[in-house]
């Protein structure tokens, strides 16, 4: 093929995660890989956090008489050895191409492309144990939802992951609930990719400093790492280079590893935007629940979901003005799709409803329905809240700042027209 | 009033149309113009297309010792009596200076607003019977939901009634579920209007050919009229200038004349986009009941919803380039929050679901369930495909042709993720 040139060498691909979300992008990567054998090794590696788990009974893999049913074993050699992970994604059969590893560091062993799909906690203890361990030329894109809000900053979980191991990462996210797409229901996502455009034609990695010095290659500048986070703006590490002999990682590449029959994606450079979307939309979720709860009816969500949307618009304009383009939010799986998804049967927006159905605080829902675990939005719009109070601009954000006052009791679901007004 | 001017008179209001619908519009218009006495005279006339009716049983007006309730009596004598539509909007008392009024010509006489709000099949006999009897330099919005398509062209309801009429007309759309915003719940709406500018200033009405000569205000020019026909362009009246002694008619006023702190007014400029968005959005609810028919889940519904967003803003960039915005679809009520209305709960959404769930024709559930009423996305799916197919960009619109298609038979739902591919 002309546009491999002198490509020998194929992308090997890990996921780090192996969750619920994790174990289906692993199904959906794997397929393609096999899919792609001029682009992509055939074997992609899924990283599991390893714990002991026997064969459920309701497991079609049970048997009272096999060793896996009657005790704990291994779950990465459980998945191995049924295709199938019985604990996190029971009922799904993965491909055969796809190995699930316990050790960390042989799961991303000269892999090229590092796919992150793990619980966000987690992000900064993973990326600290990779250090040394991948490729300094790997690619990354996280699948997690989110961003790490504070009073001072908002960071993407892909600028995190990216600045930790100084390698460029991108994001995935959508109207994707991961139980309808394991079962191969069509949906879309949005895979966000802005990478250094020499990947693409994979020239010498030679690179210098704005002073002419050459420097190394993936070296982790820190030194413009703090001045990123005082001047809230991506800290962009010196990237290595993706080396000649392999084949250009792009969007036609990433679309070539994501896309599926029942799974299509639209390639962006908006990773800011995609990954604001997937956190503000879960305040925008619980707006809807509280308004829903109150009986108002369907012009009344969609009111709120279309302010919300615009505010989520703003938001990434504000703060992330370099980058952000407002139709990632307006047209994108990642923005409008996955807000409309998050207000129709989410849990953000099923406890909220409930909240006001039974009169009572968001928290106490969250203690009742999901035994004390914290909901998503609630978590986003306390954060968000304090992030737009010390930039003294929460007037501009009418409807953020009403849902994070009503959670706070200082006002009422009853005001939201006319905050809004 | 600064602004005012030497404007000593005030804008009259006339509601064309007093259905569900009419009448709640006509409510709200006539709470605003009490609210607003420096820019409207207070009444507010309705025309009611006069019918006999008797106050029926389960009205809070039924009195078996009255004759209302005993024998038919003239719809708008009852409204006036009632200050209540007791036949197509029960329970929801009118304003007091709102006047039902039977005869067409005394509806509109002196009127400056015209707000049209009647079934589009009565909009050409409408505005023939208005002619002669209107101001001049009388402006009108329409209600009216949907675009006039055939084969030739795409006209928009407000363009036919300003060429009839020789004034200019705007819209308004929104998502708007009538009986929501009858009892006062909080909705949005979006108000198009896009007026001559002189409007504003009140100038001397005086117009020229761009040859130089001095036509006659606002005669309608029948060889423009043709000449839009042929080349699918709005035909532009020339337009008699509101005299001085108004208030100006812009976007402010008319923002006073429709936004209730219960129903909340975004003004746009864009005409065409509100109108198709409010035709189009119909098929993509087919789209959305199809897939969620066939219990494909919530990410399958948001998917249909966001490729017909885009399919939304595509015809109007095609076919109305000059005045089309996007933002209009993807960022106002009457765009993207209506499209989720109507994909949440609307009669193109419920009954696309009920022919898949039963496996039947739509136009079997039509007869079934509405009988024998055709869907208005039913329609404009076969209107807009035959606009298309002369066109030869069907496979431009691949949604709107899939829904097409399924609906004449020649595709199956299970095709569309591979023809949205």
């Amino acid at each position: 093929m002309a546009t491999l040139g002198g490509a020998h060498k194929k992308h090997k691909v890990t996921v780090i995660g192996s969750g619920n979300w994790g174990s289906v992008i692993s199904k959906i990567v794997a397929e393609n890989t096999a899919a792609n054998p001029q682009l992509f090794e055939r074997d992609v590696r899924m990283w599991v956090y390893e714990e002991q788990v026997t064969v459920p009974e309701k497991s079609k893999y049970y048997d009272p008489s096999s060793q896996f049913s009657t005790k704990p074993h291994p779950l990465s050699q459980l998945i191995n050895h049924f295709h199938e992970n019985v604990k996190y994604l029971p009922g799904i059969a993965l491909p055969k191409n796809l190995i699930a590893v316990p050790s960390l560091e042989d799961a991303v062993r000269d892999s090229t492309i590092l796919i992150f799909n793990l619980p966000h906690q987690f992000i900064n203890r993973i990326c600290n144990q990779l250090k040394g361990h991948i490729l300094p030329f790997a690619r990354g894109i996280s699948c997690i939802k989110g961003v790490d809000v504070t009073r001072d900053r908002v960071r993407l979980h892909s600028e995190v992951i990216g600045s930790t191991l100084g390698i460029y990462c991108g994001a995935l996210s959508g109207a994707n609930i991961a139980s309808e797409i394991a079962e191969e229901k069509w949906s879309e996502t949005t895979v966000a990719y802005d990478p250094p455009p020499k990947d693409s034609k994979a020239p010498t990695p030679v690179h210098t400093t704005q002073e002419g010095d050459v420097i190394p290659d993936g070296v982790v500048d820190l030194a413009a790492v703090d001045e990123s986070i005082e001047t809230n703006t991506p800290y962009k590490p010196r990237l290595v280079s993706l080396p000649s002999e392999y084949p250009p990682l792009d969007h036609r590449s990433l679309k070539l590893l994501f896309h599926r029959p029942y799974f299509h994606v639209r390639m962006v450079s908006d990773v800011a935007g995609v990954s604001l979307s997937g956190a503000l939309k879960n305040v925008v979720a619980l707006a809807a629940g509280f308004v829903d709860g109150m009986g108002w009816g369907d012009n009344a969500k969609a009111a709120v979901m279309r302010v919300g949307l615009l505010e989520m618009v703003k938001f990434g304009q504000y703060y992330f003005s370099e980058s952000v383009r407002p139709a990632t939010f307006t047209e994108e799986s990642a923005g409008v799709a996955d807000l409309i998804t998050s207000c129709s049967g989410g849990r953000n927006f099923r406890c909220a409803k409930l909240s006001i159905e039974r009169g009572v605080a968001l928290d106490e829902v969250e203690r009742t329905e999901l035994n004390g675990q914290s909901l998503q939005g609630n978590l986003t719009a306390k954060e968000v809240n304090e992030f737009l109070k010390a930039k003294g601009q929460e007037d501009e954000f009418p409807l953020l700042t009403a849902v994070y006052r009503i959670l706070e009791g200082s006002a009422k679901v009853e005001d939201i027209p006319h905050l809004l007004a």
